[in-house]
């Protein structure tokens, strides 16, 4: 049972949300820049990165959510599922690879970052931008599954909600949904 | 060297929140939110928050800023490095020194907060709304830490800066700066 109350059927980040809807909405709008903004990294590659870092985490909400995510956006179940186990061997490009790899570093201490491995970045092309986007996609989940469980929020009823959250993701982003998409909110 | 370009004179956070102006906005929005919006912990008690989680990352340009922040709030430069050292034996009440145990529980992992040490919290007096603004709060901290290390940011040169960001977050809160405060933006 979550510390605090949540609405029953609002697991997760969801009833989070609902809970303090205004620190939410720059939690959104921040999510949304990042995940869904204008970026030379793909979407699916940015869920990638929201996924390592929640599977590294152990959320369990965070990482089943984004990992349904970047499988929609992926097209490709088993994918995201290689990149989970690991990053070194799964059929990505090397520069995501390593920005991947970055990430799990930023997840347990920004100081694990070291100049070598942002030296190899660069040299597979990643940009400043990229390099930036990925720290800060990292840390912005290192608070997501932070808030997720150290609230205790409940995982889903029915495991196909996160099939529905990853749709909705995927079609409307991180934004609120407006009045009349309250079907969808779950 | 700070691993992406940024300007000389903005060190730590400063520097990443010019970097991506877009990025920086609902960042500073949720903090303004948390740490200077309406609540019944002072301001002083969330900058502890801020500060006990920023020092147990070992996130020094954090630390020190909210270090100067907590003292010229409490008034009392000794307060903060007695809960750094030691939350149990510093003088606060005992409500406070649950809710910072739990934030140095959430910098840790979130997995890590008890039904038990919320309960404490709980029987302390603690609100659920405080219960929850404490989790974001270090979850928050979590993302900053993250944010200012991972990218290698600098140290100011001049150990006084800490002390003009401290006088400016106490007056000015996290919001952007208008044009015309351009001296208080370092």
């Amino acid at each position: 049972m979550s510390y605090i109350p949540l609405e029953a059927h609002l697991p997760g980040i969801t009833g989070l949300l609902e809970y303090r809807q205004d620190s939410a909405e720059p939690i959104r709008h921040l999510t949304q820049l990042l995940l869904r903004g204008p970026s030379t990294l793909t979407e699916a590659e940015r869920e990638l990165i929201a996924t390592v870092v929640s599977s590294g985490n152990e959320c369990t909400f965070c990482t089943t959510a984004h990992t349904a995510a970047a499988d929609l956006l992926h097209g490709d179940p088993h994918l995201t599922q290689q990149v989970k186990k690991d990053v070194a061997t799964a059929p990505l490009s090397f520069k995501m690879k390593v920005l991947l790899t970055i990430a799990d570093l930023v997840r347990q201490s920004g100081q694990l970052v070291t100049p070598e491995i942002i030296a190899q970045a660069k040299a597979a092309g990643a940009t400043d931008l990229e390099i930036h986007d990925t720290v800060l996609i990292a840390a912005l989940f290192c608070l997501y599954n932070r808030y997720v469980d150290g609230l205790a929020t409940a995982l889903p009823a029915e495991p196909a909600f996160y099939d529905q959250l990853a749709q909705r993701l995927v079609v409307h982003g991180y934004t609120r949904l407006p009045q009349g998409y309250d079907h969808l909110k779950k």
